[in-house]
């Protein structure tokens, strides 16, 4: 079969442009509705997606005046739409800085089951000290230290996800044994930043264990992704840093000692689609012109660990920005927003618009065929396995993705044009179910709960 | 209206007795079975239950040889059976002792707004050393330390459900303001166990919060039930204990300064039902016969707190055993178990055909027209506002109990013939919304979110 597209549909109350909450069409309680959500799954199943993503931090992120704040837990929303959905993959974000390995291990896995394994999990270290104030921290952790603690809590997840053999459970109801004790493994887990018994009290899942995702772009980030994630999402504005980025990527996973086919590079994209041309970009000027500008500046201030009152709408950033190494934060991101400001010589107030739609991911407003036609080109180019996909409002902007762009697409013999039998989120993406890391044979056949 | 039961469904896998998956209706794996936990949260719906409950500790239970262990994650569970039911609460236990405010107050409030008003949280300390080996530490902590820790675990979380105000959100799109910030408010707690800056990302729900639940009956646990609980799940083996601990409760719910009405008491019982009480006898004979009592023997020595090999199977309990106040699990199943052993001078292999139903809550063997007479007496004579209903089997215990104890609790107007317009679980119990803390005057007419 020739390669095709990997497909991940963002989802994010009224849309991932700042303004979208303001246009007629949005619903201000969208965040926490789940007939929205449910209907957003349904149209990126009706687009073939391989799966939805949830974003999330254990924060109230924004003032309420500026734009929706909170939302639902991804778990708790991405189990309710498991329920609403037969094939879509459902990855939320989950912090490993502030949960527990063995409380997030058995969420996972208990997702997974009902899902029937079409569980995927980013994870973040969350950045920010409004987090870990929530949770008996004065101030964030060091990047490092976040990332030395989240590679310790993988192998502390990866060892419960794997304490049950696939062939634990033996039901001999005339001997009166239910399982063998033999084929259970408890982790013995004693480390720097966990110490966890096990064994897990969920069998093995249908995909052994949920998707890895990840996001970080930075030094410590792509180290992570290299070693464990599956799929990584990454904001990218030109397809020469995409197709660096990609590379570099895979040369790493390679360097660890995994198949670089095995790490799926998503670039976000917002796609503002227009019948024309022309209607695209007057439909992206009527987000830019619903920005309430002055509330950009607080949060573009933040985002570069200024000192309110630094920025001026009218000016370009300051020149004595601080390098990449000295922010604590959202590293790559932070370089991200500075570079493209400096390249296009951006003064706030426009730095401000072009961040609206997509936070620092690419905004690419054009008609069905030029964004199909982008998304070939990364696709072909060596920048991208897929895209995740953000629309600018929903949901009418994943709407006209699927009815125009996903046609196209398809055409093209670039995307699926129905599920088929594969059933896990992992088989989506072309991935092999993991090995049991305690089995030195694999059990044959077909585990039981698959 | 007349008072009526309030009856919860407690869902466990195959059913509460211990041999309940040997027999050959049982599915072995029904303890990960959506569908199966479907089915009887649908049942339990045609019965017009108030509630399912489910229990859980985080941590595996027993050895697998025995019986079915581990269990599906009771919020993801309840989550996805939200979406598969319309009326029925849905109760999940969750730990203070292993989770963190922050953390579960969201997963409730994202359960809550999801079910539309539904969540029920069951709110344990946790008992054992098994889970505390999964959180970082070698022993449990001492009960009283848990119920302190608990104590404050809730006056953090009511503060982060009432972090919004119930008309927090404005929704102004021509003047681009979405959010009122003046109600919002950060919990800004510094305790002794916690520390959370707060806001919730979530706004207030429908019930404003979960109801509230709670099943420890030792003194820790009634003083924390009198402060806090609006449901209590309890196991009382006779009628005169089931009176003297609800007049207990209810006294010490009006010396906290609450309603004694608005904390309802539901003892558990184990209906074994038969057409005839010989034949709902000879049931139980089955359920007896399928018992490996050696398994039984083990777990017995680790509730009793004693060192492997002390008892043996046909004799009495030793006679020096400690009293409650040396028990640092639970205090006062440990004490029920003890005197029910010694009351009916049971040896090791009775007490363990005895607790093989309901851990020590209260089988019943009968009719229909039996079992509905002793809900009713026990109703009626001050022991009991409804019942947590623990089917030794399942599916068909309950279906049982739908089908034929049901119509004659309604045919005596004892319980509700349809679930009518109360929405939330809170009006099922009959007890009003709660205000929120930090509103003086309550916003007027029906919250947006209800």
């Amino acid at each position: 079969m020739p390669r095709q597209l990997h497909l991940n549909a963002f989802l994010m109350n009224t849309g991932h442009h700042e303004a979208s909450w303001r246009l007629p069409e949005s619903d201000p309680y969208a965040h926490v509705s789940l007939a929205h959500y449910v209907n957003l799954a349904r149209v990126a199943e009706r687009g073939t997606f391989d799966s939805l993503f949830l974003a999330d931090g254990p924060q109230l992120w924004n003032n309420l005046a500026q734009r929706p704040a909170g939302a639902l837990e991804p778990l708790t929303l991405l189990t309710a739409l498991a329920t609403a959905t037969e094939h879509i993959g459902l990855i939320a974000t989950a912090s490993t800085s502030y949960n527990s390995p063995y409380n997030l291990a058995r969420k996972f896995a208990s997702l997974d089951i009902i899902s029937g394994g079409r569980a995927g999990w980013n994870i973040v270290t969350t950045a920010g000290a409004e987090a870990a104030r929530n949770f008996g921290l004065d101030a964030e952790p060091a990047h490092a230290e976040r990332y030395a603690r989240a590679a310790e809590f993988l192998d502390v997840a990866l060892k419960l996800w794997d304490s049950w053999e696939d062939d634990a459970i033996v039901a001999d109801k005339a001997a009166g044994v239910w399982g063998d004790d033999a084929k259970i493994h408890p982790p013995r887990h004693a480390g720097t930043y966990f110490s966890v018994q096990g064994a897990l009290n969920v069998p093995r899942t249908p995909q052994g264990y949920p998707l890895l995702v990840q996001a970080g772009s930075s030094e410590d980030g792509k180290g992570f992704a290299a070693r464990y994630a599956e799929a990584v999402f990454t904001a990218q504005q030109t397809i020469e840093d995409a197709r660096a980025f990609y590379a570099d990527l895979k040369a790493r996973t390679a360097a660890a000692g995994r198949d670089p086919e095995h790490i799926k590079v998503l670039p976000g994209i917002v796609p503002v689609i227009g019948s024309t041309e022309a209607e695209a970009r007057a439909a992206e000027q009527v987000l830019e012109d619903h920005i309430v500008h002055t509330h950009g500046v607080g949060r573009l201030e933040s985002l570069l660990q200024l000192p309110s009152g630094t920025l001026e709408l009218d000016s370009e950033l300051p020149s004595d920005l601080p390098p990449e190494d000295a922010i604590e934060g959202a590293k790559s991101r932070y370089t991200l927003v500075v570079e493209l400001a400096r390249r296009e010589r951006l003064t706030v107030r426009q730095l401000i618009g072009r961040l609206g739609g997509g936070r620092g991911h690419l905004t690419f407003a054009g008609t069905p065929e030029q964004v199909a036609d982008a998304i070939e080109t990364w696709f072909t180019q060596g920048a991208a396995d897929g895209f995740n996909i953000m629309p600018p409002v929903l949901p009418s902007g994943l709407d006209a993705f699927v009815d125009h762009v996903v046609p196209i697409l398809r055409a093209r013999g670039l995307l699926r044009t129905e599920y088929g039998p594969r059933r896990t989120l992992r088989e989506r993406y072309g991935l092999p179910r993991p090995a049991n890391q305690y089995v030195s044979t694999p059990a044959t056949g077909t585990p039981a709960l698959v």
